[in-house]
């Protein structure tokens, strides 16, 4: 499924050895064609691993036929000698896919990296396992391409969105530096639809803007995010753009939210709405405050509705409001109204996974959400240790 | 000490019964005069306490008499019955003040209050506390009365400034929400200078944007912050404006250090400095999006020079630099050198409490700090469970 649900793409995950664990950190999707339109959204954090300025480069020509993807290392503030790694990569792999008869080039080759900043990559490991990645491409290896692309992820993230005659498929990995700008490390989204690259592109910012875009799990932004969607046109179906935003704003939607609930050491996933905003920028910049409000993210972990650091983080912001019209809710308990004490908070119940905020602005009929996370004891720990 | 140093001045602090533990929680500082030149510096959040409210209404005549100050209860978000409470408060303390045969109105009297948000105080227990608070006023009283608006804090702060004849003296409490737009949750500070109240307000602001506001321990900004100032005039010195400003600096300086060594849960206090940028505000922007990266603090938490951190979050700003000029170094050990791998990690001890950052722009003779705490287990634990 996911990846290489649609017709056309081929996927596979092995063992390279980057990772201490042995566990698989060596994924290749490719594309069979006949087309080979792709599309690209990456990161805006203005430090940018190797892989991702690759990556841009050889998206220039709208074109992709092949994405390696490695955990184990992020290549990133590598210098020239991480950029040559990728370039060297992205040969390899060309190299590989020539010999089993494929007419591919480096610059077909997108490369995605994940792991820690500041180190460099064992070159000769990648390459040393590029032959037998090629040789194992699989029209049903799109779960364990997903599995190789994990980091702390605990469990592998595949979506499908499934239409008359083509579908959209997906994989992501990502558990922390999940912010904006992009909010997943890594995501490979595969279509066999017929689809022009000025559509295609155009229709992955709008899904990733309304789903990726919209997970805030720590507030970091990564140096290496990259979303790919690469389109076969296998299907010979040319579907209406709208429909293809849909599609793909499903598999985007599918997979943030599967990042979410498996956020780094979380133990709640919050769903934070923003109603009667004066405008979606508004919704959005409130929701995001609260999302970013490391008191607020700890008294969830302690399932207390502290609406008073809700309305201290809104009030940092300079969305339309007056403080004693907000009300706020949690999990539908209005505890706090027109600014001041509401319902008791003892009628709410946090003890679930799922906990939905709702923040009434009183101020326009705009809204936005925003999905995070709680901050948490297994949050600092992993965080803590994960390099050492 | 502290606040009744300079002359002038008597203080207190005694139990009321706002705090469950039955510590000291409530506070009074009286200005004996001849002068009462006041200023005060608060909060830039919109979502502002009943006590902020009133007693930006007080300054508006440039003078005070009294501050009152309470542990035990924020008063935030409360409604007009919480504004109320503070009205009340501050009518109290004027009748009991006349009743000790000094003339003082309601508006003479400033109110501070510290704790929980979204809850009344008890009013009843602070104005049957009122006639024993400024019965026990006393001229060494200061550390009484710092004692009794900690909250979190485990040790009192108070910071005094000698000069030739006149003094500044301070206290402050806040362990957490130390975030810009004011650093500490409430601080009041004393002078017997002679100074005009033009000079008063213009040097409170300028000391607080060197010190209070370049405390930055978890990002989130309080309601209720407030840095108020009272002058006495008791020394008969008039100093030059450079000269009060330099003392005023000196105790905000000394009482933010103390605020961050003493920031909940923390383990390390790192100072981040910024060197060689092209502007103070980008040096700001660089430093305080460091400060606010939960995964950098998590990293110092667990002694780890995580410098590839520190780049991804320099990279989210819009301050001056090329990725591939930036150097980083972690007490003294510059692990990250234009841009890439510097020296070892391995030569970096982080296990002292004291860490020094300091990032190199390579973009200007500019330059600023921020000092900021860890992310640790305690404090996800502390704002966990401290409503509950």
């Amino acid at each position: 499924m996911s990846v290489t649900r649609p017709s056309g793409f081929a996927a596979t995950g092995v063992t390279a050895g980057l990772k201490e664990s042995g566990k698989p950190d060596l994924a290749l999707v490719f594309n069979y064609g006949p087309h080979s339109a792709a599309a690209g959204v990456f990161t805006s954090n203005r430090v940018q691993a190797a892989p991702v300025v690759w990556t841009r480069q050889v998206l220039r020509d709208h074109a992709l036929q092949a994405v390696i993807l490695n955990s184990g290392g992020a290549n990133a503030c590598t210098g020239s000698d991480g950029f040559a790694d990728t370039h060297h990569t992205a040969e390899a792999v060309a190299s590989a896919l020539r010999g089993a008869g494929h007419h591919v080039g480096p610059i077909d080759v997108a490369v995605c990296s994940t792991g820690l900043i500041g180190v460099r990559l064992e070159l000769g490991k990648i390459t040393a396992a590029i032959p037998e990645l090629v040789a194992s491409l699989s029209a049903d290896g799109g779960t364990a391409a997903a599995a190789a692309i994990m980091t702390t992820d605990t469990v592998t993230k595949e979506a499908v969105a499934e239409r008359n005659g083509w579908s959209v498929g997906g994989m992501a990995k990502g558990a922390a530096m999940l912010a904006p700008g992009l909010a997943t490390m890594l995501a490979v989204i595969t279509t066999d639809a017929v689809v022009d690259p000025t559509t295609l592109s155009d229709g992955l910012v709008e899904a990733v803007s309304l789903t990726f875009d919209r997970v805030d799990s720590d507030g970091c932004m990564s140096t290496n995010d990259t979303v790919l969607l690469l389109s076969s046109g296998a299907s010979g179906i040319e579907p209406d753009p709208a429909e293809l935003i849909s599609a793909l704003t499903q598999v985007c939607d599918d997979l943030a939210r599967q990042l979410v609930a498996d956020a780094e050491g979380s133990s709640h996933t919050i769903t934070i709405g923003v109603v009667n905003a004066a405008s979606e920028d508004d919704a959005v910049e409130v929701a995001r405050s609260i999302a970013r409000n490391n008191l607020f993210k700890c008294a969830v972990f302690g399932n207390d509705p502290n609406w008073g650091r809700v309305l201290a983080a809104v009030g940092t912001t300079a969305a339309t409001f007056e403080p004693d019209e907000l009300d706020v809710s949690f999990n539908g308990v209005q505890v706090c109204r027109a600014g001041g004490i509401g319902d008791s908070r003892d009628l709410v119940d946090l003890t679930g996974r799922e906990v939905a905020l709702e923040i009434d602005l009183h101020a326009g009929d705009h809204r936005a959400r925003i999905w995070t996370t709680d901050l948490t004891y297994e949050y600092v720990r992993e965080n803590a240790e994960y390099s050492t």
